[in-house]
């Protein structure tokens, strides 16, 4: 499997394939620059879409750079309009930058991922400084932006401040000397404001790669926590799966495309074959990727007696503190049972099932696996975590 | 005279007048707010139309604040092309600085006038002091000024770091608490950028006065030293004598209400009889403002000598270190006598002239004003400067 080509068949745009080439050809381990967002350190597989191209160019032997904004994070919405986006103090930019990085490390390789804070250079950055940056650019330049040029249109507010946003996140290229800038197709403009900078400030311009944003759950909007249409890199394996059964058909080979990195011949196979199927193999990869593999089954079970009936889809939820606990033990703390002896009858009159599945052993020792449901009888349900 | 009444009645726009009016009301000492270029300190009467408003702010008590804008003076031109425009050190703005100083002294009370250096809050601010400032004015907003205006919607290049001159401008304002600013129609909309950021920022708004822009010598374009159609306030007497005798008829009204203080009355009076005579009228104001009323005199003669042809335009200068020299010695000194004795059968003969007027007395002490012209017989003349 060649990373290079995978890269490239992900890839909307490349500015331009021929900087790409040479940049590689040229042996040197290259920097290759994401924008992270601290106030959102909650990562799903949209994000997985740009993290494993990360993660290729990782194995190629480059340096991942993720380049956190805290420094627009710290001084939030100055104008003091916007109501969600609060001013983050330094400490909570620090654990969202930490959050963010071991979430992301279910993709990339923590020792070639580098974490940089631009408010390292741009907290130094004088007036002087900010006028010879803002020299470079022309006010037509800028308001070729999409949303700049709607809002300037139509007589909506844009402020002045907003103009020097995209400037401070090329800026950021320059200070890092990155060598490819890679994010969402909704970055371009924005990516290769970067490209430019570096050239006025006498550098070799960075290669910009954009990446199709993943459709959410809902086959319309694009992936996001904030619409709730999203599969979470730290959901559990059932939550996985039983979204995996939600995503829409149609955007189905989409998700395999960009979420997984399956050839295309393996998707083609998967897609030529009956739909459900699909779905769960979909849910396979995530699971494989993300978790382990032997929760996949789990989870499976777990859906199926939920599709069955046999567990019912709302039950209360318990948090103990043991990973692992014998079977007579959990039903006495989950209050089934008032007493081991009593928890010993209930398994042997074959009334207790894990996760749908009968238990008749009373020394069996249960792995409280993401969600555990206990079951007593044909209608008493709990699920419980560790 | 009232002040005030001169004051509004040289006004193009006062925002707001009402404003205005409460402001000098409260019996508080105002600061008046003026930008100086610290590139240009020459000053001609084109600049004399604020400042003599100033001087009536000045009588009127309240005090007066130069702003050099050495900050941007500084940097120059970050972009390179612009030539005109080169980077000012520190010593030079402060000469220029004073030398304004000085020159606007002619007009100004120095004790109540004070000069400022906006490089001494712009050049403390930090990235994020600019983005707060930014963040207080739409994009829209300063695009109305014209010449932004004009480049943006003909493609003609206009740089980011521009529109943040007009907010440094205004944020001078801010700086200052200044109570009212006055400039040049042309400056209308950055005085107004101050009036709204001190809203943004708390304070009571200035109020902004705006004044013509006086013609230059051509009756075209505005008076500026680079177009040499200007009367310098370091202009000789005898350079405002001449140059007031070639202000176009059709101006020269404008150049009476704006540049001098005559009462309108008087104006309509001097302006409804001869011409030639209110150019002569005008000169003497100018030389009783800025130089000396019996410098007029003097000016006058030489001015007419030479309309007659009596004393040719172009002829040599010297300079001599005294301002006051006995006739014998000074003609020694232009080297016309070789010896004092001979100097003094020149003086006998009626043969020397100073500024055209005959000299027979050999105990004569010459004072050397602006230009004194030095003939012996017909043709032989020479200016002496002190």
């Amino acid at each position: 499997m060649n990373h290079l080509e995978i890269i490239k068949r992900k890839a909307v745009q490349i500015f331009s394939e021929e900087d790409l080439n040479k940049k590689i050809n040229s042996g040197k381990k290259l920097t290759i620059k994401l924008g992270a967002d601290p106030s959102r350190p909650n990562l799903h597989i949209g994000h997985s879409v740009v993290l494993r191209v990360l993660k290729h160019f990782q194995d190629m032997g480059h340096e991942v750079v993720f380049v956190v904004g805290d420094f627009t994070g710290m001084i939030g919405d100055p104008s003091g309009k916007n109501k969600t986006r609060p001013a983050l103090t330094f400490e909570e930019t620090r654990k969202s930058a930490k959050t963010y990085l071991e979430q992301a490390s279910k993709i990339l390789d923590k020792n070639k991922t580098r974490i940089a804070f631009n408010s390292e250079w741009l907290s130094k950055m004088s007036f002087k400084d900010v006028i010879n940056l803002t020299s470079k650019y022309t006010v037509a330049r800028l308001m070729e932006r999409d949303d700049f040029k709607h809002r300037f249109e139509n007589n909506l507010p844009l402020s002045m401040h907003e103009l020097l946003y995209p400037l401070m996140q090329g800026y950021d290229s320059v200070e890092l000397k990155a060598d490819i800038e890679i994010g969402g197709t909704d970055q371009t403009f924005n990516l290769l404001v970067g490209r430019e900078l570096q050239k006025d400030y006498g550098q070799e311009s960075q290669v910009v790669m954009t990446f199709p944003l993943l459709v959410g759950l809902d086959g319309k909007e694009k992936m996001s926590k904030s619409l709730d249409n999203y599969i979470g890199l730290t959901d559990t394996p059932f939550e996985k799966f039983e979204k995996s059964m939600k995503i829409p058909d149609h955007v189905l080979r989409q998700y395999f495309e960009l979420a997984t990195d399956l050839p295309i011949e393996e998707i083609d196979h998967i897609m030529d074959g009956d739909i459900r199927q699909a779905h769960i193999l979909f849910a396979k990869e995530l699971i494989k990727m993300y978790d382990d593999e032997k929760d996949f089954e789990f989870a499976k079970i777990k859906y199926e007696h939920i599709a069955k009936g046999l567990i019912p889809e709302n039950i209360d939820t318990m948090k103990i503190s043991e990973s692992m606990i014998n079977i007579c033990d959990l039903l006495v703390k989950v209050n089934f049972a008032t007493s081991k002896s009593d928890a010993k009858r209930m398994i042997m009159g074959n009334g207790v099932k894990i996760n749908g599945i009968l238990i008749n052993d009373i020394n069996k020792t249960i792995t409280i696996e993401s969600e555990t449901v206990v079951q007593f009888g044909k209608s008493k349900f709990i699920k419980v975590i560790s």
